[in-house]
């Protein structure tokens, strides 16, 4: 079923302000009274590899006003198991998470977590990070697995290069993203589920816009730019994000995966990006590194141990207005469970809010002027 | 201040149903908007040794109407210190916590968890288990520190023998208790704290009687039996129980310190205790041990792997009416923040369940026969 409605709602240069409805799956419309939800861009995807974002609660995420959330479908296949899930009622009612959901293909996690054995024209042998096991993945079974999770957004199976790469590779790397792509649209899924492209193409313009053109002729509902923040320097991303992205499909959604920090956001959706997601918040958030609107913190810092401030004087989250900065670094220090609670809650609340208000500004057409302030303030690094 | 409008309202056999208000501290009494609050017993308090109840948050104590929450004397002294804690606001406000809690003395877990170097007639030399460095700790300095913290139920220091002792180890722990309940008496507090007498005496009901004689002629605001749950039999201690905890004063609230299992807690508030804390509840949920009202669960145990069903079905809690045991199963497997986070919410939501349900139980009467009840459902072991 095709994203509905979509409507590009306002531009200020590249930048834009996006939304689109989607049909949800028959639980997860049972429990929000109603078949479609609308999802505004831009916006930040957190991520819960394992049917869960990590130590924050579904409660804390509605309240912070999360749209979609991720899952991984290597992760979840490898556990509790794909079947396993689907007899459960899938993953919306196993996790009770009552809106949408975007699944990946398990391609990059096979090409980064897992022991590789072999990648063929056909498909992935690798070996589990769990056990060991032996398991081949082929864009049929990524569909099969997403279909059987139920996922509302079903990626692509995409061959994601390394980097830094050599050209015969890359384009071999982009031949096998194409025909894989062709071989999961041949598998069926269920009513309610959507499918994104995946673009590949290194840092190269050129392979970039002829991976675009390869993809955009084949019937996907959303297209992605997969391979980025795999260790390149993200000025050279960010470059190759200015060209590229304003030529993505205006009438579809643009997903630029796995990125990342504050700034790489600002300028991604500089570029007319709609969604992200990335595990930074989480991962730093339980590392006691904390994003801020006065740029980041490091909550172990003896400078907080008496700090009755707030973390962030311009959050409304529970973290930055229950709680003092004494606190948050007291419970980072005793390695408190809390700590993780707290600290997650509180950068996807930044990460969320950050999108919304640069949604807000492009709807507006101060974007321009709302960034020179934000970096007034915020210190990246 | 001493412990206000106790009321014995209903007694079955040796059990009852009590009730009394104290003074909250002013932080709190702000946050509660009114000056005093009412505990009912009986009841259970969660510990929250390091300034937080492990991987539970305060909403969610509130939620399952925790009354009185445990905050460690020893732990809070050694990290943040509680001089810094008083220049924060007081435990209440650092932790935010706005109803009644409870600071042991600190003596239990430096005879159990530190390192001691030589315990005198005048206090306790001890090293810490975070760093090794050296501390002495005296009855005053334990007055001291949970001024500083701010309890609204203050210990006393005492000296616990370890199980077995020679008698004379014995006499020499209850005179030294006495004499140390003495010296902390001395030490004022603050308007809105209240005092707790130690009873100790080992599995002796002779010396239990002789000390709480001792103890009662001091003038605490309430008493607590200590010494107990430190590796003797639990039927040893529920017949001494039987006798001893129906002498203590009808008119003020009984303690028994760290104990214990659903089932000690039922054979103790029959003898007529009042209150408790343990750190079962939370130390096993974050193990995958629920408990429930059929008995012991192991979360982890492949027999839930796909089982839908809720983990109790008597609970109201989150985790119980959220969620499937094969979800809770699979957040225990993956090691995920959220299962320590839902495992503990309803082992404590358990707990609390438990002991309003007797308390009911007594008010109408009927406890004899809700034991019987409660049995048949319920497996030990």
């Amino acid at each position: 079923m095709p994203i509905q409605n979509h409507n590009v709602l306002a531009r200020e240069g590249s930048a834009r302000a996006t939304e689109f409805t989607v049909p949800l799956d028959p639980w997860s419309s049972e429990r929000l009274a109603k078949n479609d939800v609308m999802i505004q861009t831009p916006t930040f995807m957190p991520v819960g590899t394992q049917g869960t974002v990590k130590a924050v609660m579904t409660r804390d995420l509605k309240t912070m006003e999360a749209q979609i959330i991720l899952g991984n479908t290597y992760h979840l296949y490898l556990r509790p198991g794909h079947e396993r899930v689907e007899r459960l009622g899938g993953l919306h009612r196993f996790m009770n998470w009552a809106g949408p959901i975007l699944t990946d293909s398990g391609g990059f996690q096979v090409f980064s977590l897992a022991d590789l054995n072999k990648v063929t024209d056909d498909g992935v042998w690798f070996q589990s990070h769990h056990d060991g096991s032996k398991h081949y993945l082929t864009p049929e079974l990524s569909m099969q697995i997403q279909r059987a999770l139920g996922s509302n957004f079903v990626m692509a199976f995409d061959e994601c290069p390394p980097y830094p790469v050599e050209p015969q590779k890359l384009e071999q790397a982009m031949r096998r993203t194409v025909e894989w792509a062709k071989r999961g649209l041949a598998v069926e899924l269920k009513p309610h589920q959507n499918r994104f492209g995946i673009i590949q193409g290194g840092l190269s313009v050129e392979h970039r816009l002829q991976s675009m053109a390869d993809l955009t002729a084949l019937p996907f509902d959303a297209f992605a730019l997969g391979g980025f923040a795999i260790g390149e320097p993200m000025p050279l991303m960010h470059e190759l994000l200015e060209t590229v992205a304003p030529k993505m499909p205006e009438n579809k959604p643009r997903y630029l995966m796995g990125v990342g920090r504050p700034e790489d956001l600002i300028s991604a959706v500089s570029s007319g990006v709609d969604l992200f997601d990335c595990v930074l918040p989480t991962r730093n958030a339980r590392n006691g590194q904390l994003f801020t609107s006065l740029g980041k913190v490091n909550i172990k810092n003896a400078v907080y141990a008496e700090d009755s401030g707030p973390l962030d004087p311009d959050c409304d989250c529970m973290a930055c207005t229950q709680y003092s900065r004494a606190y948050l670094r007291h419970l980072f220090i005793a390695g408190e469970h809390l700590s993780a609670q707290l600290n997650s809650i509180h950068n996807l609340s930044f990460y969320l809010s950050l999108m919304r208000n640069m949604r807000e500004a492009i709807l507006e057409n101060r974007f321009d002027e709302w960034k020179k302030n934000f970096y007034k303030k915020f210190k990246g690094k």
